[in-house]
């Protein structure tokens, strides 16, 4: 069947709904390039601007997957659980919570992206591993979660073409922030992967993409009814991301951290994150009744992830690289932190080096903040707050201008509200 | 100064303004290239459902001026006027309008387009006299204005070239119907051109880009708004576009009509309609106290008209191409004529090669509809209503089909409602 895509445009851009029909042409047309960029970024407007109801999102997801492979678990003797976290600030949890779900059985393959912008990207922190590296064959995906249970790589090309494609296109024509879009983007990867069960991590607030809790609500429902309706056991936790999480935001900053959780220590935000998400994942795979916060004290976590770096070529006995250069930032005054904008700290870190502003650039491994004091603290005036680290100094001023304000005060003491805001199924 | 041109996307996407540097920025941007189509697309549609303030509307005309040429008839010891009409069905006033105000030594430069979709182009009309050629330099406009007093050409590509670039997009990407856009498309060449007065023709109802009175009164405001801040003495007239102008639409069939105009006959419609707009194109170049109507009737209009056809190449003696192929429709039933739909016959007239589908495509001269009855007409059953005229006679079924239910009729006499519904200044 073949449609005008200007037809097209115009339903939506009137408020009108997409057919199935329609949906699966202009996906087609778009990947195989008979619908022109032109047209799908006004078509992307419109419809960030109108909205689509939970068929045609579902429709759509349905096109994108369509568009490429799926990838094909059932050959494992596992239940196979994945999770997916839509950005923050510090969000490092996915390096200890893969090999802990894999300490209890269920294999997970965390297909992931790199960062864009001032959050930063799974793939980006393990590469500050010596010899560590994302691209796997299907064949090497499979057989490691056969042999470790659990493998962090980036998603093959032919997962989804048309998301990519589509992806690219609305980050250059302010076209990101569109709930049908980010969820059918997000969902038709993850269903495609072939997991059989998933936990969405929907965070909400300065560092997030979501800025309330309406919105990421909103989003959360999108996708936990698109993921059942594909047959994926899915749930979603909605977390705080007004502050960042834990005391690191940078690559090789958060592997150091993330260490640390495997050996039974870290942040205690990152540590209770890091066991609800896994707790979430093993009853979505259908372990519900194990707890495993015991794995990260008693080295089993930290085990899998020793096997899990090095059948990827890293070392993980190898030393992370360090910053040559650090600056120091005090506390202005004493009192209670009441605030530690995420925001402020992401932007600072991308800023360091840490993030990429274009798909092409590089990131320094060992750019970042390190935050000495997190909302709830006490300090004291001239006390250290962050040290910012980069490879190269000239970075400082822009980073330093990104925390300008980004620290409340308060006399009294502060109560510091809870991470995790809300569970939908 | 430069911005990122994602950042005015979203400014606007979410309901906000741009500044005076933002739009000079984005048109220059856009017309060298630094500004992709993808992302004007997404900005126009963002523009389309948000709108644009009066002060944006005028900023955004005046960069789209400055991307390009300005004319400049200073030298003329007449004043100027000129006519837009945003286009119908069976609009040929173009063709006796411009040498019929000429007569009163107000030189007329009559800077036309060709049609794209259902509405006809003046000057696909005027390229169906043999020898006839649209396009004129600049020093053969202000000689033949000098000389003959009218002259009606197509628009050198020096004018607003980001307008030319920006319309061919939108067309493409369902971004047509957006009043700050057509605003300040149609003033922007207009005020480049350089004419001293302009008079508005602004169509609505079924054959015309306005459906309802009041977005037509809207888009007159808007652009006489545009004229008089920019120096220009403009006027609009609202006339009704639910039935065809006169007895014809298509190209040679419509310079037929026109011609009988100028000896001083022609349908009720089109006389009523070019002495209205000659006598506004007169007052506004500051002849108030004229009245063309005798001009027609005498033969100064005929004289001027031979002569502007023939500085251009055209001999105005010559015969019009005729069709090979007609078709004839007949009443289905006795009654008075209740309605006569401008759209079905603009499209049927299109269907049977009087129009493009795409810019590159070529136009039949000879192609069209003729109208042997119009609404308030008492036809029998089976009297003829329509004569269909092309060159290519498999084209009929798909013209007949237009034309399905285009008719109304009623066993009372019909009052026909007045052709001219607003003035605005």
């Amino acid at each position: 069947m073949n449609f005008d895509v200007v037809d097209l445009i115009r339903t939506k851009r009137d408020g009108g709904r997409l057919s199935d029909a329609e949906i699966d042409w202009v996906i087609d047309a778009y990947t195989t390039g008979g619908v022109a960029d032109y047209q799908m970024s006004a078509l992307a407007m419109a419809i960030l601007l109108r909205g689509m109801d939970r068929a045609e999102i579902a429709r759509w997801t349905a096109a994108m997957i369509a568009s490429g492979e799926r990838m094909d678990f059932s050959s494992l003797t596992r239940p196979t659980a994945d999770k997916h976290s839509t950005g923050g600030v510090g969000d490092k949890i996915t390096l200890p919570l893969a090999p802990l779900v894999a300490v209890f059985d269920v294999a997970v393959p965390q297909l992931s992206g790199r960062g864009l912008g001032h959050t930063g990207g799974t793939l980006d922190k393990l590469e500050s591993i010596p010899g560590w590296r994302a691209d796997l064959s299907n064949d090497e995906i499979l057989r490691q979660l056969d042999d470790v249970g659990a493998v962090i790589c980036a998603a093959g090309s032919g997962l989804a073409p048309a998301d990519k494609k589509l992806y690219a296109l609305r980050d250059t024509t302010g076209t990101v922030e569109a709930i049908p879009l980010i969820a059918s983007s997000i969902m038709s990867k993850k269903i495609a992967e072939g997991t059989g069960a998933l936990v969405l991590d929907v965070k909400v607030g300065s560092g997030a993409f979501m800025k309330s809790l309406d919105q990421a609500t909103e989003l959360a429902r999108t996708m936990v009814d698109l993921g059942k309706d594909a047959g994926v056991a899915t749930v979603a936790l909605l977390t705080g991301m007004d502050t960042p999480l834990g005391r690191t935001a940078g690559n090789a900053l958060e592997v150091r951290e993330s260490l640390e959780v495997l050996a039974g220590g870290g942040p205690a935000d990152v540590v209770e994150l890091t066991v609800a998400l896994a707790r979430e994942m093993l009853a979505a795979a259908g372990k519900p009744d194990v707890d495993p916060a015991p794995a990260l004290r008693d080295g089993r976590a930290m085990d899998v992830w020793r096997r899990m770096i090095a059948a990827q070529g890293g070392d993980p006995d190898a030393p992370l690289p360090v910053a040559e250069h650090r600056h120091t930032v005090v506390a202005e005054r004493g009192g209670f932190v009441s605030r530690m904008d995420a925001f402020a700290v992401g932007v600072a870190a991308w800023r360091l080096g840490a993030g990429r502003a274009r798909k092409e650039d590089d990131v320094q491994a060992v750019a970042g903040v390190e935050m000495h004091a997190k909302p709830g603290d006490r300090v004291a005036a001239g006390q250290p707050l962050f040290t910012l680290h980069t490879a190269t100094p000239e970075r400082f001023d822009r980073a330093l201008a990104a925390l300008d304000g980004a620290v409340d005060y308060s006399d009294a003491a502060v109560e510091v509200p809870g991470l995790i805001l809300g569970r939908l199924d």
